[in-house]
């Protein structure tokens, strides 16, 4: 029986510790206005011992952005096993909504992107980031259109972009319009979700 | 005849210098990156002469938010006569479809939103620009649906943070895939939009 944990185990364990830190840092100083002087203080670990775990602010980011993608994927991998894909994304749409409306967590995000626009390296991440759920989203859109034996048309991929833009396009309207009527724009975001998926 | 530009005009003039400049910087740099000296340099203009127009560069974003929302408001200025709102609204969407997905249009106001997330200043530029936005949208769909005798029903507050949300979203669609399926993503839009305003 071993007790104590593996080098491993606390180098993973400082590196959220320094994520937790860096993310509270962005939120409350944007990506460029967060220096690493403050994260280390947040931390409550030297800048010197961050620089073990990542070279620099972009690579805290981009385990940021990869850490959001992680949860994603999982909560996909999660429904496609589902025998209605279709009700059971209708039945989450209320939680990723409030995800989505929390101006915390859609506005890294958007200074990912923002950034992402002049900055190559920022660019290939999300790139890829982008083609991973673009290609998962299709995959349940499809499985859950085969199970209720509706038509796969060619409409798909404009599928995929439009349910992906609503809902990152609602993280914007969380913080232009932080009093909009949920429960409207979730029943319209029933009726859109319902479409793409049941067909 | 008067042939000399007025004061107020040349000052007018010197003002759309100075934003042109700062756009271009804002989007090479992102808002915090792009330093007043590059604005000068590109503007071709003294920081000290800018300053006359501009206390600061948050002056400068916010003329540049309100000039954006002012073509967007002519635009709509200009369909609120027409006799078939819906007909002319799904004519322009292709129009708007392409301004959104150049990224140039579209990163500098990720970078305002986000900005907004944590400096109430923003937050409140952005709170009054949305509220006026909203309610000329509101109105618009409200006309449209009355010209096809349709009923106005209560999913109308919904209607407008979705259509919203979908535009703005697609402005980030277009800087994370860059190679999206236009046609497909136009086709749905009309589809989404002609409900929306047609009912």
């Amino acid at each position: 029986m071993k007790c104590k944990p593996t080098s491993q185990e606390r180098g993973e364990a400082r590196k959220l510790q320094v994520l937790d830190a860096a993310e509270d840092c962005f939120l409350r100083f944007g990506f460029h206005g967060a220096s690493m002087a403050e994260i280390s203080r947040v931390a409550s670990m030297s800048a010197g011992h961050i620089y073990n775990y990542f070279e620099n602010k972009e690579a805290i980011i981009n385990a940021l952005v990869e850490r959001k993608v992680a949860e994603t994927l999982a909560f996909m991998d999660e429904i496609e096993h589902e025998k209605d894909i279709g009700r059971v994304m209708l039945s989450h749409i209320g939680d990723g909504l409030t995800e989505k409306l929390d101006s915390k967590s859609s506005a890294l995000m958007l200074e990912v992107v923002a950034e992402a626009s002049r900055n190559p390296k920022m660019a290939e991440l999300l790139y890829e980031r982008d083609r991973i759920l673009r290609a998962r989203l299709r995959s349940l859109i499809m499985l859950s259109r085969e199970q209720r034996g509706v038509e796969v048309n060619e409409d798909i991929d404009g599928a995929v972009e439009v349910v992906i833009a609503l809902f990152e396009g609602l993280g914007i309207r969380g913080i232009a319009n932080p009093g909009l009527d949920r429960a409207a724009v979730l029943r319209l975001m029933e009726r859109i979700i319902h479409r793409v998926f049941n067909g």
